[in-house]
Protein backbone atom coordinates (compact mmCIF):
# COMPACT_ATOMS: atom_id res chain seq x y z
CA UNK A 1 0.00 0.00 0.00
CA UNK A 2 1.59 3.34 -0.97
CA UNK A 3 1.16 5.80 1.58
CA UNK A 4 0.21 9.86 0.35
CA UNK A 5 3.48 11.82 1.50
CA UNK A 6 2.51 15.58 2.92
CA UNK A 7 5.39 17.01 0.66
CA UNK A 8 7.89 15.64 -2.34
CA UNK A 9 11.45 15.21 -2.41
CA UNK A 10 11.95 18.37 -4.31
CA UNK A 11 9.80 20.19 -1.32
CA UNK A 12 12.02 18.75 1.09
CA UNK A 13 15.25 19.56 -0.48
CA UNK A 14 14.06 23.00 -0.79
CA UNK A 15 12.95 23.23 3.30
CA UNK A 16 15.94 22.21 4.18
CA UNK A 17 18.12 24.63 1.37
CA UNK A 18 15.83 27.43 3.14
CA UNK A 19 17.13 26.59 6.55
CA UNK A 20 20.68 26.36 5.62
CA UNK A 21 20.72 29.54 3.90
CA UNK A 22 18.56 31.30 6.92
CA UNK A 23 21.29 30.08 9.57
CA UNK A 24 24.30 31.61 7.37
CA UNK A 25 22.48 34.79 7.27
CA UNK A 26 22.03 34.89 11.15
CA UNK A 27 25.48 33.86 11.74
CA UNK A 28 26.45 36.41 9.00
CA UNK A 29 24.81 38.97 10.63
CA UNK A 30 26.26 38.23 13.21
CA UNK A 31 29.72 38.86 12.17
CA UNK A 32 30.38 34.83 12.97
CA UNK A 33 32.75 32.05 10.88
CA UNK A 34 31.26 28.77 10.63
CA UNK A 35 33.93 27.00 12.21
CA UNK A 36 32.97 29.29 15.41
CA UNK A 37 29.59 28.40 15.26
CA UNK A 38 29.85 24.98 15.11
CA UNK A 39 32.02 24.76 18.03
CA UNK A 40 29.63 26.71 20.24
CA UNK A 41 26.96 24.83 19.11
CA UNK A 42 29.05 21.32 19.62
CA UNK A 43 28.54 20.34 16.38
CA UNK A 44 31.10 18.59 13.98
CA UNK A 45 32.49 21.63 11.75
CA UNK A 46 32.24 19.55 8.53
CA UNK A 47 28.34 18.94 9.62
CA UNK A 48 27.63 22.19 9.69
CA UNK A 49 28.91 22.98 6.74
CA UNK A 50 26.39 20.22 5.32
CA UNK A 51 23.78 21.85 7.39
CA UNK A 52 24.01 25.48 5.60
CA UNK A 53 24.30 24.01 2.31
CA UNK A 54 20.83 22.26 3.18
CA UNK A 55 22.22 18.56 2.55
CA UNK A 56 21.71 16.99 5.54
CA UNK A 57 18.37 16.66 7.55
CA UNK A 58 18.73 18.61 10.66
CA UNK A 59 17.73 17.25 13.74
CA UNK A 60 15.41 19.01 16.39
CA UNK A 61 18.25 18.54 19.19
CA UNK A 62 21.14 20.08 16.59
CA UNK A 63 18.73 22.92 15.38
CA UNK A 64 18.58 23.73 18.99
CA UNK A 65 22.04 23.73 19.52
CA UNK A 66 22.56 26.11 16.49
CA UNK A 67 19.57 28.51 17.77
CA UNK A 68 21.17 28.74 21.36
CA UNK A 69 24.42 29.57 19.48
CA UNK A 70 22.82 32.61 17.36
CA UNK A 71 20.80 33.75 20.59
CA UNK A 72 17.42 32.44 18.81
CA UNK A 73 14.80 30.39 20.04
CA UNK A 74 14.68 26.97 17.35
CA UNK A 75 11.03 28.47 16.00
CA UNK A 76 12.39 31.68 15.23
CA UNK A 77 15.39 30.17 13.33
CA UNK A 78 12.54 28.14 11.10
CA UNK A 79 10.04 31.34 10.96
CA UNK A 80 13.13 33.28 9.19
CA UNK A 81 13.38 30.24 7.08
CA UNK A 82 10.04 30.74 6.36
CA UNK A 83 9.10 27.42 7.57
CA UNK B 1 39.70 18.68 23.79
CA UNK B 2 36.30 18.53 24.96
CA UNK B 3 33.64 20.90 23.40
CA UNK B 4 31.47 22.95 25.38
CA UNK B 5 28.28 22.00 25.02
CA UNK B 6 24.86 24.79 24.59
CA UNK B 7 22.61 22.20 26.72
CA UNK B 8 22.63 19.33 28.78
CA UNK B 9 20.82 16.11 27.93
CA UNK B 10 18.55 16.70 30.46
CA UNK B 11 17.53 19.74 28.68
CA UNK B 12 17.71 17.49 25.52
CA UNK B 13 15.30 15.06 26.47
CA UNK B 14 12.82 18.02 28.14
CA UNK B 15 13.16 19.68 24.42
CA UNK B 16 11.89 16.76 22.64
CA UNK B 17 9.22 16.01 25.29
CA UNK B 18 7.65 19.18 25.12
CA UNK B 19 7.33 19.22 21.31
CA UNK B 20 5.88 15.64 21.85
CA UNK B 21 3.55 16.89 24.10
CA UNK B 22 2.66 19.87 21.61
CA UNK B 23 2.50 17.85 18.72
CA UNK B 24 0.19 14.97 20.86
CA UNK B 25 -2.07 18.32 22.08
CA UNK B 26 -2.46 19.90 18.47
CA UNK B 27 -3.60 16.22 17.20
CA UNK B 28 -6.37 16.29 19.63
CA UNK B 29 -7.48 19.48 19.28
CA UNK B 30 -8.31 17.92 15.49
CA UNK B 31 -9.46 15.15 16.76
CA UNK B 32 -7.52 12.94 15.16
CA UNK B 33 -5.86 9.79 16.30
CA UNK B 34 -2.35 9.12 16.69
CA UNK B 35 -2.35 6.55 13.76
CA UNK B 36 -4.23 8.36 11.14
CA UNK B 37 -1.63 11.49 11.77
CA UNK B 38 0.71 9.08 11.10
CA UNK B 39 -0.71 8.04 8.22
CA UNK B 40 -1.41 11.47 6.90
CA UNK B 41 2.59 12.93 7.44
CA UNK B 42 3.68 9.22 6.15
CA UNK B 43 5.48 8.31 9.29
CA UNK B 44 5.64 5.28 10.63
CA UNK B 45 2.63 4.51 13.77
CA UNK B 46 5.52 3.06 15.98
CA UNK B 47 7.67 6.24 15.23
CA UNK B 48 5.16 8.29 15.72
CA UNK B 49 4.20 7.27 19.09
CA UNK B 50 7.72 7.56 19.93
CA UNK B 51 7.55 10.81 18.43
CA UNK B 52 4.73 11.90 20.78
CA UNK B 53 6.65 10.18 23.87
CA UNK B 54 9.55 12.40 23.17
CA UNK B 55 11.37 9.75 22.63
CA UNK B 56 13.00 10.30 19.06
CA UNK B 57 14.88 13.18 17.96
CA UNK B 58 12.73 14.34 15.40
CA UNK B 59 14.25 15.62 12.12
CA UNK B 60 13.07 18.75 10.22
CA UNK B 61 11.43 17.04 7.50
CA UNK B 62 9.37 14.72 9.58
CA UNK B 63 8.45 17.87 11.49
CA UNK B 64 7.62 19.55 8.20
CA UNK B 65 5.56 16.65 7.08
CA UNK B 66 3.80 16.14 10.67
CA UNK B 67 3.02 20.14 10.82
CA UNK B 68 1.19 19.91 7.35
CA UNK B 69 -0.94 17.38 8.75
CA UNK B 70 -1.98 19.34 12.03
CA UNK B 71 -2.12 22.64 9.34
CA UNK B 72 0.68 24.08 10.83
CA UNK B 73 3.87 25.49 9.97
CA UNK B 74 6.99 24.22 11.53
CA UNK B 75 7.30 27.23 12.93
CA UNK B 76 4.57 27.08 15.17
CA UNK B 77 4.94 23.91 16.25
CA UNK B 78 7.62 24.74 17.74
CA UNK B 79 6.83 27.80 19.00
CA UNK B 80 3.32 26.09 20.65
CA UNK B 81 6.26 23.67 22.58
CA UNK B 82 7.71 27.48 23.82
CA UNK B 83 10.75 26.18 21.76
Amino acid sequence: MEVARVSGKQDQERHLARLGEAIRALRLSMGTSQEALADTAGIDRSHMGKIERGERNVTLLNLTRIAAALDRKPSEILASAGL
